[in-house]
């Protein structure tokens, strides 16, 4: 083989690999998934998961959507819309973790905060970019998004990813929770605190008095 | 120093790491920073920027956050608001880059792909746990938030972050494009295209017909 | 410096190491410390207390004791005896550890079950070597040594050692607990289960039914 | 295989490690090992052994019970009466080594010296968790176990534990000295000092005057 | 096999290939190689083209021809017309890069600035060891070499050496460019600056004024 | 230091290299540094002189010039000039070798060959870029520039590069031969064979037979 | 500093160590060490001293003599005589070491083995290449330097050594015996076995019958 | 396999090699080789020869003899003698270098000078163990054994050890010069200077007066 046609093949497979995107759904990332994760800085998807978000020309294993809780918000529709119907993704994974900023504080207090600062939390524009987008008023509390329990939020954000109409019905979901005070994932918790105890799991555990306003029910 | 001190001083130090959320805005990450970031898997967030967002026990340089487009949102704005008034983050950081999926299509395609499926688009929940935040009918390609010039989006990022009543006017805010096509990073570039042809910075770039719905303008 | 002079005063170190037990209390070992850990092969020793008891030559941090528990025994008060009185060791680590073996059983169902092979366990000698050694007939279960909760064991190890007429007043004594399911060491816990659920640090945690011949109250 | 079956199968295999003992003789260690060695800072086992007692997370070779001399007592007698029966270990190990302090005085001098503190030797209780164990008074010397030969007691110990009625007769069982001075293996020589010279093999060696307390006849 | 053997293998060897120009077409590079590429030292040519160049005993990829440009000039013939005729290469590549010194003057305004010196540029010596070789007068700034464009350079270059007397007819030639800017290789652009725009392609791009003195026309 | 003034700093640095041409005499290789050097595939230059040829972003020692024998030519002269009257170059250093292939064959032998083979050499163009350079008719074997001597024709490149009006007089300029046989250094030597016999110094060492064209008289 | 110093001071410290004899005593080698050591392979005679008799360009701590037992003879006294007197040693290290092959049969049973192979021992040349050395009638077992004990052996060599009229009276000289059963250097021990059983210190200990001809008495 | 199985082996095989002499010539080195070489501190014989003559237990290439010159002389054929006829070697390497020692004064030169000091060379006893070994008066400057010529010595050394009664005749012999200028391993050179020019192979050569001793005719 000349050196010629070396150089053809190489720079050939780098092309592809940079307009990927533009095949569509033939050009997928490596594991064909896509990932719901906490924007914490104590949550370690790759480690948690095993996958490599990050990587070398060529590499890539997942589109990887972060958010604070990594909860479901239209935000995260949108996005997994769009990787799936578009872009050859064909598994989700939730991933939310013990000891979240989301369980730290009441949604009523954070409002009250906010508005103690000066804000009229009434009428903040949900998204500068698209005015149509709007909150009814006096669900500013809720919109934050604060969570009683983060195992209950994993699985019913994964239920409501999975009757979401946006969502085809054979893609595989799963959600895991990564425990921040133990470096170790395990699969949710419902209806007991058995096997999770020790673990800031929820508000209650966390010191928050009172329910959250009263999104996730 | 006897072992039974050491071993003292070593939990006290692990176990504050774990709560550290508890301590509110006394416990900021490392970095005292948020990103936000598109979640294509060919964008690596820590080499573009040199932090480690994913760390051992005690590490931990950002929140990051990651949607697709790397685009300001409802989320967004929530998540910032979130780390910024009660977290202790100082700083922002908005990463796009080129190639991004957001501009390989025309967002009324996409819409018509989705009708196409038999998916009714003027009725779709926007977010299935909080049904107060509504969508104007007839919003929704522009909803999908297609870009037409990533700097452009990006810029406009900063923008509205910076001008967003949740967000106090002392934070630096800053916004970068990573080329995908040859693994570096830029300041966004305006009014011209020198300094980023070669790279698939447009939707017109990258063969897409016609404007985006104006949700950028 | 010539090499004869460099090669004997290698030789005379070396030989120092060799018989430094000759030296009694002043050849100890590198810590000054005697450790009481359980035998299991679960618990890692060097990596819970950070120190290095297999070594090369001229090292070793501890004389490392182990039995099946961690706990208390006339052997362990023997040894303890020697090298804090003789071999010029100042510091009492015990280290236990949940899940242990000595929480999966009830002691009467071992005995029992040793009898239903024919074994009489009211005459078996204690100590072959030692036959001035001996147990009250009907204490064989007791003897056994099973826990009913790993963290009051480990506590009233650390008490028993401290008040017994061998041990000098003026020794530094600590006990702690290596969680076994999350690879960490932490205090041991008492007069309640908050911090320790999840492991399992009790007889009736891992589905023992009724309580341990009462050798630990 | 998806994400989701791939963390399935890694917390199963995990969590089996951890709950390991609660499987009785279906669980044993990866060895099938239990071994009975010094607590001497200067005896590596593993070195010794080309084993590994300290492990990652789904190892761990040996059951590993040390004491002062790895010498056969009550405890000794316990501990390997639980693991061979109900753990599902099939073999054991006796690791002694040469400089032991157990070699290093006269019983005699060392009960002299405690009663020339003030401590009452005739009357300490053996085990303070277990007061029906008793010690036939005047027998404290010979309780604390020095030894005049080591290879005789290794030989001595493997014979005893063989003899016991507690330990089945097919357990494999052998005998090991470690000679410190020259950090190898050997296995237990009798009847001469051929073989052992130059190590500190017995007392006498070591420059005790007279015989030990006759625990060892 | 006998030591003495194996030295007499490995000293054959090494002679062999200490001598190997000897052997003329019997004794070519590993990779029957030329390269002509230009002397920057921001030019990897190693890594640009994946080869080693610089070698142990018994290797060597290339024969390396370097000039300010990489350009075609009477000394690559003869050096190539060598390689290709005499020594057993088969294969040539043209190696150009942006941002070159050649792109960032016009040659007119180099070739004033030495007059300025006051050197005679009429009639220096081409070559001092072999005056035959002459240039006609008032042909200075066009023998400088620098060049309008790179891409075009490149690609005339390898015409140019395709089409020569010296250079037989069954020789593969391809031209590359490695892009200072990018660290990576492209192939030559032409009749557009799509896909090259952001590198310094041509003097234009460098801020150069006027059209170089017409040698590559 | 925020993360947005680190970017900004380190993407200053990276472009400043990356046009470092166009500050010509202010942007100089790091070395300061012109290597005249031979193509030969066993000549390691930068293990030869301890410079770094190929570098990183950010680095590079030299510009390195190789042609057929490292020989002066005018295209050695014409990149000499270059990077010393522009770029800020301040040494010169020319690196030839034994074994060349410029020894292995006697001139007059190569052009018969060539005429052999149907080639005009009478008329071959000498640059097709520049045929105002001319060679006069029967001086092909001369300009092939095969060498009697390596020591010599070194010492004689380093005269002629010295004494050529384009090169300043303040330039250091040294001459040395990398000896193939030894990968070792040594300087050129005059007037004798001692001190590179064994070498492969001369043509007539190599076994040709004659005198070359007498270009290097 | 320019490439060029710093070439011509890299081969003028190459060149020195290259012709490094010629300095005589002002050309030492780098411990100033001459060592007599016995040609086992199982002596790793650098491991043993600390040293680096096999070294880089530059390097070379010893003059290493090696011979069947290490012992002194002619030869031994040349070599002491010559690098001594001539080339700048200044200390002497006697290295032998336990199972020794010298130590392995009586030489009057090497002597009659070579008879009855037809050997005629009264005549054999001593050296071939010196016929004016000769061996008495008779001696020829003597000659072959079989060992009784190594330890005298080490220490005689050093004696004799010493008293020679050929090495000066301030040389440091000392032995020292390598077991090769412990891999770890001693000090000789005389007058008793103490301190080197188990060691292959004497031909009686490897089994040999009868004592050696007289040569060492 | 049981543990206790594996540790018999293990000692099983450490004891075979420790007394591997004691098995003549079933307990051969590894490589069934010995080694004639020089103690020059710049001839490294494991780079050289390709072989490791100190080695970890149950290795050793190579007997390994080494004097002044690497010189037949009485105690080399001794040394070969017991090698090859009693330990199970089989081939013989003679290893000289350039550079050497021997070559760089003359005996006559080196006697005067020990006269100088007061030594009576007529009257030095050869062997001090050993007077039953004389050499005849008059030829101490002889004896020292100083070179004229390192090939030529190289080869009447593998020629006078093949023809050695104690030698059998089936004994693979081979002879080596290490040119300490560069390096490198050579076969020696005869009948003419050609091949070993630059090197100093030859008392003359390093600037000795007059004929050595005719020892080497």
């Amino acid at each position: 083989m000349t050196i010629k046609s070396r150089l053809e093949k190489r720079i050939e497979e780098t092309t592809k690999w940079e307009i990927r995107r533009q095949y569509g759904a033939d050009g997928p990332n490596e594991g064909h998934l896509w990932v719901l994760a906490c924007m914490d800085e104590r949550l370690p998807v790759d480690e948690a998961l095993g996958i490599r978000a990050d990587t070398p020309v060529g590499g890539g294993d997942a589109h990887l959507f972060r958010n604070a809780g990594g909860i479901v918000t239209d935000d995260a529709i949108r996005s997994a819309m769009l990787t799936i119907n578009f872009f050859g993704t064909t598994e989700i994974i939730v991933l939310q973790h013990t000891g979240c900023g989301m369980l730290s504080a009441n949604g009523n207090d954070l409002e009250a905060a906010l508005r103690a600062k000066g804000i009229d939390v009434d009428n903040v524009p949900m998204d500068p970019s698209n005015p149509e987008l709007t909150l009814e008023s006096g669900s500013f509390a809720k919109w934050i998004g604060m969570m009683d329990d983060v195992d209950e939020t994993c699985l019913k954000t994964v239920d409501y990813i999975k009757g979401h109409p946006l969502i085809p019905d054979d893609i595989t979901i799963s959600g895991w929770i990564w425990e921040t005070e133990f470096r170790r994932l395990r699969a949710p918790i419902t209806g007991t605190t058995e096997g999770r105890e020790r673990t800031q799991y929820a508000a209650s555990v966390m010191g928050v008095k009172g329910s959250q306003p009263p999104r996730w029910s």
